[in-house]
């Protein structure tokens, strides 16, 4: 391997459908010169009617004030919305009492165009911490924004090119079922983490959804998706994933296995991107004495650096793997440990079991690699989803603001 | 800066004592083939009489095979040894019972050289986890080092090379009080934690101190040296720093401030090295509701990758810094939360701080960052050492073991 290879993001071929597919939704993205690159960084969605919504967000005690103002306008509305605008480059957090205010300020401008009342409108930012919004940009965007809105593949697309950060590719996927069909677009890349991230997800169908089923579907869906993605331990100010139905069509089933796998595949492209990642690493734990214990130990080897950089090297250096699992306290006993990469075992029974490591390190070069960990302590399982840690991502990260 | 600078490891003047200047401290070190590299592999310490001796070693639920005989060894002796053996290049750990076996032969190769019983004999291994060692050419190795031990400078500095694994540096510091001399040699890069790492540190003092007093001052000098020593999140199986006393001249006051002061400054080093690290950045957290908060909040701002990465770039990107406080479930409130890096508040009460950007970036060029996280929720300080993120570190660790 060479010390710096260059890094060359996947390309993934454009779903079939994005949000605009849906009947009744409407989407722009301009430039609103947020950026210093100049790149599209304001987005608007719109629905002709109020959409049923529900959204999960950031645990963060620093919430943005987007967060914060969409948290209050879903409570006000109930779970109704008209349109979310959404802006890149800046995320408007850590900014006080002028951030809230320009939040406030970003649903107003929306509200007025479209007539309807400020707490139909949820809002999301996503960018550098701790700098105010220009404020006469991000209203010009939004003013262009809304004279561009289209119901088009072209300004689904652009609203999806508007919410990119240092995405190194757009995320998109879809699905039909129920009777109905499924889109979602995300951004995300740094600060991934179980609790969330910097990560805005917006999926959505056509089918007639209530909003208590959204939210009573919510927990497991975001669990399985978003919450299962750990690109490194710092869960972000901004985090947000909003799922709506606009009502459309009468759903001919259950429409939460299509919602799920929309936003699975959304969380996969996230740890696909990773900020350098050149695979997604699932983690499986089984046999913890918990579930809460699995998750503990699927997230202490998900989140080191060492494991990370070694799958980055295609190194079945699995010593830093069952290590991780002696760290976890919640881990009682590591007698019977077993680890299995790529469905080779490489260590069982407290020892290292003979194995070609020539052939898993070739089987670790997938695009997909899968790392299992059993436990003999019980029925607890957990999976998680992470990147490898690259050159890129050191290139990313430490440039990032200066 | 460039995208891959290459790494330029520091260089630290040579400490004016090592372990072998303290008097009846003999020491040796050989190339006894375990490394691939045919660098120096196979160390020894060896003591005219029995000293006092205390340790402390990793939690690691998989601790290797030397730290659980170091363990009992000590237990049997009641804390009394006459040499301390260190291989390198293999860390004897998950290696099952022959790996038990093989610590143990280690020890008794050396106890019927220098006719001493096989508990007076201490073993520590660092490198690859889970490889069975060579023992033919482990205790060739022992056999030369038996013959090689000397009491001179060069015998001491020939111990330090053969501890290293991944050490960018050789790591020693030493200093006089009390009426003794007090001198430390360690190795540590990778896996370096606040739960120890695979690092190995050795520090003596010629004075005459009980077995009580050493175990006594332990924890002490532990916590705020190599347990404050945070590079990532991988605690290793194999830690462990050994605190000894010849006993050569009666202490003429407290022997903790200088065994604290050598032990802190290799702890130091340690961090500097970091597997690439181009600085240690020191993690105050004050005002926090107790001891035990301040360090989760300064843990998390210390192992989040973004931060290092960041540290990295001379990024004073402090937004990375304070959303990892919000993250920290021991924090109840970050209001009035203020953020100050070398000196300069760049938050302060929830809202960004007026600053030169440029200057601060300057000033976080140094070797030592300084990074100071105030909450007013109590009076809870904690202090931890980290290192940067950085191409170096990818490298270091992406191809390890292939």
């Amino acid at each position: 391997m060479s010390a710096h290879r260059p890094y060359v993001p996947p390309s993934f071929p454009p779903a079939e459908l994005t949000l605009t597919s849906l009947e009744g939704v409407r989407a722009a993205g301009v430039r609103a010169g947020i950026k210093a690159s100049g790149n599209p960084d304001v987005g608007l969605l719109a629905f002709d009617e109020p959409v049923a919504i529900a959204g999960v967000f950031t645990q963060n005690k620093l919430a943005a004030a987007p967060v914060t103002l969409c948290r209050a306008h879903l409570e006000k509305t109930g779970g109704r919305a008209r349109a979310i605008v959404v802006n890149s480059g800046n995320a408007n957090a850590c900014t006080g009492e002028r951030g809230d205010a320009d939040a406030r300020a970003m649903c107003e401008r929306v509200a007025t165009a479209l007539g309807c009342p400020v707490e139909e409108v949820l809002v999301c930012s996503t960018g550098v911490i701790g700098v105010l919004l220009p404020m006469d940009k991000v209203l010009a965007g939004i003013d262009r924004a809304i004279a561009d809105l289209s119901s088009d593949l072209e300004a689904g697309r652009a609203f999806l090119a508007a919410i990119q950060t240092t995405d190194a590719f757009p995320k998109e996927a879809c699905g039909r079922d129920a009777g109905g069909a499924f889109a979602g677009v995300c951004k995300g890349a740094g600060m991934i983490h179980p609790d969330m991230a910097t990560m805005l997800a917006f999926v959505g169908t056509d089918l007639a959804v209530s909003v208590d089923e959204l939210r009573a579907a919510m927990p497991k869906i975001a669990a399985s998706s978003f919450n299962a993605v750990h690109v490194d331990t710092h869960p972000s100010t901004n985090d947000t994933f909003l799922l709506f139905a606009t009502g459309k069509k009468a759903a001919e089933g259950d429409f939460r296995p299509a919602a799920t796998r929309v936003s699975r595949r959304l969380a996969w492209l996230i740890a696909r991107d990773g900020e350098g990642a050149t695979k997604v690493t699932t983690i499986e734990v089984r046999g913890a004495s918990s579930e809460a214990a699995a998750r503990a130990v699927a997230d202490r080897v998900a989140s080191s650096a060492l494991v990370r950089a070694a799958l980055f090297g295609n190194d079945p250096n699995w010593g830093r793997l069952v290590s991780q699992v002696g760290n976890a306290k919640e881990v009682g006993s590591v007698a019977g440990l077993r680890c299995t990469i790529q469905g080779i075992t490489v260590f069982e029974d407290g020892q290292p079991a003979p194995f070609d490591r020539g052939a898993v390190s070739h089987a670790m070069a997938a695009e997909d690699v899968h790392v299992l960990l059993e436990l003999k302590e019980g029925g607890g399982r957990a999976t998680l989803m992470t990147s490898d840690l690259t050159y890129r991502y050191v290139e990313v990260n430490a440039e990032y603001t200066t």
